[in-house]
């Protein structure tokens, strides 16, 4: 996933905003849904009612990037639980790596807010892109 | 340091996007500054030419807030070190841990964008401060 | 309604990004409410499910703020109709007009978003409000 | 251009918060330079110093849109002055138009933020646009 770095993005030191790139994180899963799982993120969200809490994330922002450069954005599925999941994203500028974050998100009734089990077409989606990523 | 929860802070689960609290973090590190250390922090980033890149985030989420919520933020000071200094952030509304997260600062020339000692003032404020939390 | 100018708001020519001013209005009517009109915009919200799109906004941007200075929003009730209003929100520093917003407002259920009446008593308050206002 | 609505550009209502709006005008007139001119926007503002402050923002929200909506923005210059451009930019979504609003820049000295002349080359580059756009 390529990402441009906005003028919008930047703050007035020149660099990328740290929070912006947790909001890049939070794009990069819904492309993963959408674009590597075929998993339509809105209609998850939306019609089937589960919703993706974080409940952890980090990141290490290894070189600032700046307006004008693009970055790559990588999701690698670190863990899979019964009903949460850890993400790495890396994000990288001409081979270089930039950031390395991880997000861990619990799947969740957006009715009551409790945690529910991964629904099984999801896990089988997720197990199916971790095994294309291995191999 | 009190923060109001806003509309504009949930997503349309209705909770706190979670970005927003790393947006909030740097807010409370400015204000610590300002009130916390009694050194202007728009003075140092914009006269002194100090800034304060971020080179790791994290953060748990411990239990979701909602619009009308306030959150007290509150700042500790983990490491100093020579360059760099640790930040814990907790965020709680009527005493309840909602959020825990920590921040990595580097002090930094906004000339060259290489790491500088911590100047002398601040590391004096900056003890104090400590202290005076540990008191 | 005072804010100040933060380091996230400004971008990498040092002044204030303009959608963050837009930002800033949401929060003023936010405010106003809860503050001006006395009526818990969060409950009116949540509990009333009674939304407040935005159909049309604007803004002159007369001078530029920076990291360190404090604006005071003000919000005049322009227009009070059967189901909208328009709101002036003026943002000064010292005295000095920095930039003057407007933004036409429907209220709308938001079960359904068809627009709704203002509820009689979100009425009364904006005429007393209006009324303080003029004399 | 495509802009894809995320979760992170709606609100606690479901639909896009009307500032986002503005942030993605910041970003096409930024692709407009790039793409459409074939000025790199980040050397316009990083080497040659020049700025595009904007002084008036407007914009009429006709239809809202919800996450998993793409928005096509389309940008037409409007007015071309001697140190300044009025864009309107339209946001459609098959078809229909679902916003329509109105930037007015000023191109600014970075150096000491006074308005100056508009570059030749970038004059040229528009005027070549705005006839792309008639015929």
């Amino acid at each position: 996933m390529q990402r441009p770095i906005r003028f919008s993005h930047c703050d007035p030191a020149g660099i990328v905003y740290f929070p912006v790139y947790f909001d890049m994180f939070n794009g990069a899963v819904e492309d993963w849904f959408t674009q590597g799982l075929d998993i339509d993120y809105a209609t998850m969200i939306l019609q089937r009612r589960l919703g993706l809490p974080i409940v952890h994330a980090e990141c290490d922002f290894v070189i600032p990037s700046r307006m004008g450069d693009t970055l790559t954005l990588g999701v690698l599925l670190e863990r899979l639980g019964r009903s949460s999941l850890q993400l790495r994203i890396n994000g990288e500028h001409e081979g270089q790596v930039r950031l390395s974050g991880s997000l861990t998100v619990v799947t969740t009734s957006l009715d009551d807010f409790a945690a529910v089990p991964i629904p099984d077409d999801i896990r089988e989606a997720m197990k199916r892109y971790q095994a294309g990523c291995e191999s």
